[in-house]
């Protein structure tokens, strides 16, 4: 969630929310020093991170969805290329080395503003550890994944889609779209 | 360009930039409210609308760039999915309407904080116009691209990109990062 919009970061006037000229959407606009305040959707980026016919799950140590299990993947910091950003996550969650493979998934989720990116990943040794998020994390073959306890709807069909396109031996990037729970 | 940022949006207190506990990034940290101001990279989203052998151009009204040619495409909205912005700026800036296609490239430029994102898309009828941030636009054909006159580096990219994919007879989605100019 982001902060209440009260102030202008810039001058620290108060903001308005108003349509500014030549636009169409509701922005936070600061009369004292004419400062528009975009805000904009953020990219979660990620990696799948494969061993032979394993991947390696995260069991999360932070809220939301304390003690679930997630593929490593956070917030798209400025300054880092996306593929970058999947490679420091998984080093920071999962204590981990990866080679990136190609996308796996692109999801959008309007709802709460946010992109989801996740790279198919070749994992290249085994030492990984526990992240400071992270309660525990090991390898799971398709059929110990704990499908009712993943953390994220963007994750589990990017498993899905995962051993899905492993059977069918071709793997093939998919863009989506996923709408809030009914 | 991001405004400054000076004084907490929530609060209106001073902020200061600093590394907060468990982070290993600088933000902007409100001692008055605890609030921790995260700044993230932004999506730029766009289509490359194709009518026959040909593809449609807008020269641009605006800064940067003011007068060059370019692809539909403009900062993603909060609220909105990648594929509803594409169509969104094909929309506002070239009045068109189009079908969506596949992915056509995802570019990082870390040096300015953005991803932009192109969609392949299909040009649904002629009844295009110039939008409020257009002075003109046109259907090229490859031989009539305006190649020096392009207004950034990832829509050339994109548009060379989709050129030889069109001879190969094969589209691919293309995911790159761009450096500075030297």
């Amino acid at each position: 969630m982001d902060p209440a919009f009260n102030f202008c970061s810039a001058c620290g006037a108060q903001v308005k929310l108003t349509i500014p000229p030549g636009d169409s959407l509701l922005r936070h606009v600061c009369d004292a020093c004419q400062t528009i305040h975009y805000s904009n959707p953020k990219l979660v980026v990620g990696a799948l991170p494969v061993w032979g016919d394993q991947v390696l799950l995260c069991r999360r140590a932070i809220e939301p969805r304390h003690g679930k299990w997630t593929l490593p993947a956070g917030f798209m910091e400025n300054g880092e290329s996306v593929a970058a950003a999947a490679i420091r996550e998984t080093a920071e969650e999962a204590c981990a080395r990866i080679a990136l493979g190609e996308m796996s998934t692109m999801i959008s989720l309007p709802h709460i503003s946010q992109v989801h990116v996740i790279y198919l990943a070749e994992l290249l040794d085994l030492d990984f550890a526990a992240g400071e998020e992270t309660l525990d994390l090991r390898l799971f073959s398709e059929a110990e994944i704990p499908w009712d306890e993943i953390a994220f709807r963007t994750i589990h069909l990017t498993l899905k889609h995962f051993f899905e396109d492993r059977r069918r031996g071709q793997f093939q990037f998919r863009t989506l779209e996923l709408k809030p729970h009914a």
